[in-house]
């Protein structure tokens, strides 16, 4: 019987959890699966904390989640194939969810496949190694399940990494940084938009962290928020209150001076500078290392070690899609396995990478990427039994919804989407998201 | 040849690499030193970062240092015997400097010991194993000195531990944590009391932080200060503006309640609730596990690991002395290494060690905690050749300053003190604590 091991509870960690149990429902002998994860409970980014920095065990804090958080691309893109919208909420929902909403949907379909039985919580993998006598990893796991902190090893045939690549900030530092009168903080550590009310911020990036926080920000009561780009301007049509600037050159005192030789007096900074895929817990030998983008080099299909296949990465890519991608992903990562999935030779996924790499290499706009991560998960589908769903539609609803935000940045989020599972159309949410301030489950499928 | 490995390079690790360079500068033949400091410079806490929670290689931030922060206490009761305060500034300086002149001042010795040349920096030690059969121990090092992160082991004689105690905060849970509408943070991500102008502010604990982070709020113009203790108050004549309650039951909104019903509306919280003795990179077999106190289990003389004793930690004591007993330890540990310092069978260790806890457990006050640490301080001094000063006027400096503080929290730092070393006396400041907020070295020392 082979053991597998699967790091981390987030949705990566579940889908790949349901994956196994799908397989087992069926008859199959799918061996012994065992989920570590570092929290307390499920659902990884998406089970919010209010701690920022260490944890209580003095480990760095997983969560990049705050409050106030609505879905910022239609929740029909991320439906999960298997367990529809309709099916966990009981009829349609409006498209744009708020975080507890997305929160109950994941940790909806990992209790109805009764999954949280195969989890360890307050279990952290220190170590993973490799043997080449015995072919089987090693895993250093510390656990706190007693109460205190306790040390074992375990082996494992196969091990999937599911620990998310949004937990570990990327912060850059600027002249003045270390005189400046104020807070300075990365997305990552950032919680409640309230502590900014009446304070002017500026905030560095040009990505989804830095247009998400910058309206959250001015919604919940900033003076003025200031967002300064290094290459371009996201140009959106901001509304009154926020403004894109060129790149941040030096701090004099809480005196921000522009590339274009504009200056700005500000209160704190919001450093949305991205992440770093970050696996100190893998030996080197054995760990991904690549900037955020949508493919990885050294994953074939995205997914599997090619330098050691027994060693699968799940969600590792930049994502327009994500719970729907983790999915497939995740039974390509189970039928791996199972031996469903037979693997060729270290030359031929290599080959396969770099054919996807040299397509990748030629994508030059946001339209393209779509594409290509279409295509993407289209390759994934044909490769295993994940349950289809109309990938033409949630293409063509991506591109709809970046035309949206160009049209109104405040407004996108009130628009309804078909599901490309059932073709149920979201309605209308009954608060437009700009004066929607409750963020709460009751208050956003309240009739 | 033996090979000591040092890890950190703050106060303890400084003091230990001066230890050395002193018995090497008489003649000794100290083996190979070397020196790892996972910081891109030398001084530990003392050198500010502005960073909080994640540093730039995603480790977490060691700094607890915020701005603004003047000794708590006199320097003549941390001056180093063989370097006084009036060979470094060229002349007597007031008794509480604020951190940069602290800072100046540690790494004036080290500059002046040339210990640089043994520190290699942005190397982070990432294990520590003992081999029994070979009697070393291997470390496991991470190092970014070329600008990309690598990976090596080492083999060491001796392994000293001077990576200190006040940087893995200690971080409670309270109900209403999850939804208060404002910044929550622990006392070791506090950076600029100038974030909290013009806010309420709610600080839990009953320690220095609590103290010294509630008088520098209001000094840099919180609205108000209200301090949360759990046993009892720190019962000091506060300043309008500063109040303190029982303990926080839960928070309902930004609203906060007390253990004895009252409520108050406040802005942001800070955790003063300490730290955590925490070394994720010793096996576990080799880690000293201890609360903050003034004698820690398992270390004879409080430095010899005693379960095997070619480990030593530095500074890892609850603190009334601080740069000048890592001195005392530093020269026990450099002696144990160069065979100086025969240690006795591990059963003669251990009943030296139960014999100190013994006594500890009779300590009931302040004044007999400052008498224990001082007879501890005292009996290091026995043990080597590191150079004598006046410790009764250092125990009596203790006692008049826990007097001075009851006296005026605002206005101890105001005090004189004569040094122990030379004598000297320390001027007046030239503008009174509670009035000077500008805590730069070019201000303090201006006359």
């Amino acid at each position: 019987m082979s053991r597998t091991a699967v790091i981390g509870a987030g949705p990566c960690g579940l889908a790949q959890l349901h994956a196994f149990e799908q397989a087992r429902l069926d008859g199959v002998d799918v061996g012994e699966v065992v989920c570590f994860e570092k929290q307390s409970d499920w659902g990884g980014l998406w089970n919010y904390t209010w701690r920022t920095g260490l944890d209580s065990h003095g480990d760095p804090v997983h969560g990049s989640m705050y409050r106030y958080l609505w879905s910022n691309g239609p929740k029909e893109c991320l439906e999960f194939s298997d367990y529809p919208f309709d099916e966990h909420f009981g009829g349609p929902i409006p498209s744009f969810p708020p975080r507890e909403v997305l929160y109950d949907y994941i940790v909806g379909r990992a209790k109805k496949s009764n999954v949280r039985q195969f989890i360890e919580f307050d279990t952290a993998v220190r170590q993973v190694s490799f043997d080449d006598a015995t072919q089987t990893f090693t895993l250093a796991i510390e656990s706190w399940t007693s109460g205190e902190s306790s040390f074992r090893t375990e082996t494992f045939d196969y091990v999937i990494v599911a620990t998310g690549h949004f937990s570990v900030p990327n912060v850059p530092e600027y002249p003045g940084f270390e005189s400046f009168p104020g807070r300075i903080l990365h997305s990552h550590d950032f919680r409640d938009a309230v502590e900014f009310a009446g304070r002017d911020l500026l905030i560095l990036g040009s990505s989804y962290s830095a247009e998400d926080i910058a309206l959250q920000s001015l919604k919940y009561g900033a003076a003025s928020v200031t967002i300064a780009y290094r290459n371009a301007p996201m140009g959106f049509g901001w509304p009154d209150g926020i403004a894109e600037v060129p790149a941040l050159q030096h701090l004099d005192g809480r005196t921000a001076h522009f590339a274009d030789g504009s200056v700005r007096d500000v209160d704190a900074i919001i450093l949305c500078t991205g992440y770093q895929h970050h696996f100190p817990f893998i030996d080197p030998a054995l760990r991904l290392t690549t900037t955020n983008n949508l493919y990885p080099g050294g994953l074939y299909k995205g997914v599997v070690w090619t330098a050691n296949p027994k060693l699968m990465y799940l969600g590792m890519q930049d994502q327009y899609y994500t719970f729907s991608m983790f999915d497939a992903q995740a039974f390509v990562a189970r039928d791996v396995v199972l031996g469903r999935l037979p693997l060729p030779g270290n030359d031929t996924m290599a080959a396969d990478v770099a054919a996807w790499l040299g397509r990748y290499a030629e994508v030059a706009s946001v339209m393209e990427q779509i594409d290509f991560q279409t295509d993407y998960v289209r390759d994934l589908m044909t490769l295993t039994d994940y349950p289809a769903f109309d990938l033409d539609m949630v293409r063509q609803h991506f591109v709809t919804w970046e035309h949206d935000k160009d049209d109104s940045i405040t407004g996108y989020r009130d628009k309804s989407f078909a599901s490309p599972c059932t073709g149920t159309v979201g309605p209308a949410p009954h608060t437009t998201w700009w004066d929607e301030l409750d963020d709460s489950l009751a208050r956003f499928l309240k009739r």
